[in-house]
């Protein structure tokens, strides 16, 4: 069986795949060090990591470069296109052979554009088969954003299956929807729709235990892990800031240093 | 007053610039947001983001790259440039003039070297008179590993002493101590060296408040807020992957996008 085709196999309604999101190789490697099998990308990490906005297809060149740095580690690799970076479906499809080439088993593709209006169904059905039709062997992650973009009102659950059916009738290996924190209408998803079902973990949501009962095959962390990153260093500075010394119960130097020997990078160093 | 000349000003003993130190944009845009007047960088966290060694003169391109992310945010801003990244001290001096020119009002430059060794003190006062003769405005921060290298015996203050003074005879403006601890030894140092005396905040050290009082003019976060924010991720993922939801008291996705108006980029966005 083929990377991509283990990936596949551990997408298993009831015992989902818990999907860490990185946004650098540091995190990444994080991530594989603690035995996780697979890792995937937040776009929101990725953008705010160099500077560009998110969800705009202005990150293709960071994820692009992201997605070689992860995949020197010893994990399965998934990699989050956004839209695709680009309105061609042929397009779509050679940015994801050249990364599937490069070692990503797997792809996610959106819906959801920049100014808040899902893709039409034709258009994502379109991107989706092209992607399969070149790399047959890739994970494509269809994502719709029926419950995710703010400008919308609450989703519709025929919309969402609608679009889900599309998808997975163009190929789509696996099927996305962030926002869905009701535990009724996920369990109404998993029944409906003859893919594996991803959701996003949701702190106000049900916990991960909940969604396995659920049938949920897949749940990703998205930004969350990034945004954990992002508070524990400002209450680090925070602590050292009212006058004190700072956390005494982080990773040490060492501990990052041996995510070198995950990394195949040589982590000796000095500050 | 140049904006180097303000960073200058904010080296008061006994009322210590505190100093976060960043590895991506992100992080700066954090440090900004939260009203820190200059930030720097740390060469463990552009490596770990990067996949490459620290400590080594190995992410030079990575700390060029930073550098210019960081000068957009609305902060002062000094770079960690290891020892120089190159041997010569003219191509030092360059690299430094080509940092300047674009917003950087300060480097730090190390003796310490990827082998465990001290570089010769010529070598560095070369390196430091190169610098401030081709970019006088510069505040060249001149650190001292005596304390901080691993392989080498616990530092001696008279080594220390010799190299400090040195390093203000061929020009630095301030002057660091990574690895020193001991208050007794801080307070000597203050006296006896005739600059701003630089030190890293350290969890089983001396807090911020006693450094202020023995007269430290600086202190560094270095490699700290980049180790909170990997425990800070580990801290959530594992939360999650033990069945859980996640934290519910993490930066928001819209605090995220509220850095952006610092870092003039635009954070509207969907993961």
């Amino acid at each position: 069986v083929s990377r991509a085709g283990e990936f596949r196999q551990l997408h298993r309604p009831g015992r989902p795949l818990l999907l860490p999101n990185a946004w650098d190789l540091a995190s990444g490697a994080l991530f594989a060090a603690a035995g996780f099998a697979a890792i995937g990308t937040t776009s929101l990490g990725v953008a705010a990591a160099s500077g560009k906005p998110d969800g705009v297809a202005a990150t293709r060149d960071e994820t692009v470069a992201l997605a070689g740095r992860l995949t020197r580690l010893p994990c399965l690799v998934t990699v989050d296109l956004e839209g695709g970076f680009d309105d061609e479906p042929a397009a779509v499809a050679e940015l994801t052979q050249s990364l599937y080439l490069a070692g990503v088993v797997g792809v996610n593709l959106e819906d959801g554009r920049g100014d808040g209006t899902l893709a039409p169904v034709a258009r994502q059905r379109a991107v989706i088969a092209a992607v399969k039709a070149t790399t047959p062997d890739v994970f494509v992650n269809a994502r719709t954003d029926t419950f995710w973009l703010a400008p919308r009102p609450p989703g519709s659950l025929d919309e969402t299956l609608r679009r889900l059916s599309a998808y997975a009738e163009a190929g789509a290996d696996g099927v996305f929807v962030p926002g869905l924190a009701d535990p009724a209408r996920i369990g109404q998803l998993v029944e409906a729709v003859d893919r594996p079902l991803n959701v996003l973990i949701n702190p106000a949501g049900p916990p991960l235990a909940q969604l396995a009962d659920l049938g949920v095959a897949r749940v990703s962390c998205g930004s969350l892990l990034f945004r954990a990153a992002m508070t524990g260093a400002m209450r680090a500075l925070d602590a050292v800031a009212a006058g004190g010394a700072g956390p005494t119960d982080l990773l040490t130097y060492a501990d990052i240093q041996h995510l070198a020997e995950h990394a195949e990078w040589d982590g000796a160093g000095t500050s």
